[in-house]
């Protein structure tokens, strides 16, 4: 299977931390990732949560920004509590976790998951590729953050640790959303990539007055999707980077 | 569906009782029964956790033991964390959820669980029909509490409150264990009335000598597995209290 990582952004509360350490490694995983966290790792109190999962809190990453801690990850997925997502389409929690641990055994895939009290903003749910969101009572849709990973690193077992030939293996293969993973992909492009490739895309697109500053970050976002919906393989990013510049090359020499 | 009761015995944490309650609402949930708990359900710490579910704290029934909180339900399912439960076969936290939200709306099922240090001693998982495990890594199985229920507070959103048209329903419904569901009950007796079966049982074997007082706790639990399995509805139940009266009666006579 693919190396999972529990991605939380300005996480604030330390028993949270600790909680989530020691859940992931009830269900077998040991990578966590923090993005710039309130609270320290370190606390007695976060120890004290984590009990027998120290060692997960001590060797979290600690990275400043989402685009950082997702980097090196062919798929990433971010966790929403929000009824409405606006223009992304959301995905039930198995069907996500299906969608993660179809990739290669050597592929990096991501669950990011917001701050307690605010969640994940647009902006960082735009560098994710899928957005999920667990099944609550709307009444009462908010999650502890310790509960919400707990759930994920739960189903992430259930798909991953039973043997193939088990009638639960089969039983959870006839539940994947084949529209949504029909085609296996072998070698995406990583997030860094990506990003460099909607970079680029932006500033042709202002530079031939396609795009405007305003409107920008709002008609990108078609783009990122379309391009996230299609798999793009790094062979591909390749090439429309290479159409991208010479667009840019063709309106230079216009100008002259 | 049926009305799902989290039953918890003994729990010692205020901060595990908050937490049950607020992620029982989370997923639509609202009935909560302690039985004999060793921590006040009305203390801040407890209302703290729970958030804005302290009314599942405030309703949450209090009995002393565990037949008492499962006497009018006609399934309950023990939670187990151990690996070995001898004799007792082990399922799956989905087709568990799977085989209590199968029953009629008007039934009253239960999902029990231990002490957060010792679980639910054999005495206790005795009186359930079914013993279930959530999938955890056997490196580190000790799930938290409210993890625990979390967890089957989720699989019983996801399985009854799905709209019935939906992909993901008809997903669900093909990863239920068709052994163990293949036949719908329809008026299963309670546990009240089987344990009356049990305990006429075991006073009419130990009379006729097929039971020795020093074995007979084992003994008699390969009949409550068989009774258990049968899905025995109440008027069978009388049926087979009859024909215990029955051999009483003729036992009494024969000594005259």
């Amino acid at each position: 299977m693919p190396n999972l990582r529990v991605v939380l952004v300005e996480t604030a509360g330390t028993r949270n931390l600790g909680s989530v350490a020691r859940v992931m490694k009830n269900f077998g995983l040991q990578d966590l990732w923090l993005v710039n966290p309130l609270c320290d790792r370190h606390s007695d109190e976060a120890k004290h949560m984590a009990v027998h999962a120290p060692e997960v809190l001590t060797n979290a990453k600690v990275v400043e920004s989402l685009p950082l801690a997702i980097a090196d990850c062919q798929r990433a997925i971010a966790t929403v509590g929000r009824i409405d997502q606006g223009e992304m389409p959301v995905i039930d929690t198995r069907t996500a976790i299906a969608w993660l641990s179809q990739m290669q055994d050597t592929a990096e895939v991501a669950l990011v998951f917001g701050a307690e009290d605010r969640g994940l903003s647009n902006l960082e749910i735009q560098h994710c590729q899928q957005v999920m969101r667990i099944p609550v009572n709307p009444e009462y849709p908010s999650l502890n953050l310790a509960q919400a990973v707990g759930i994920c690193c739960y189903e992430w077992q259930l798909q991953t640790n039973v043997p193939r030939s088990s009638k639960l293996s089969r039983q959870l293969a006839s539940q994947i959303d084949q529209d949504l993973l029909e085609s296996k992909p072998i070698d995406l492009a990583t997030r860094t990539e990506l990003e460099a490739y909607y970079q680029q895309l932006e500033t042709v697109l202002l530079k031939i007055g396609y795009l405007y500053p305003h409107t920008a970050f709002h008609r990108l976002q078609k783009f990122r999707q379309i391009s996230d919906r299609a798999n793009l393989t790094s062979a591909e990013v390749r090439m429309l980077r290479g159409v991208m510049r010479q667009v840019d090359w063709a309106v230079a020499s216009s100008d002259k």
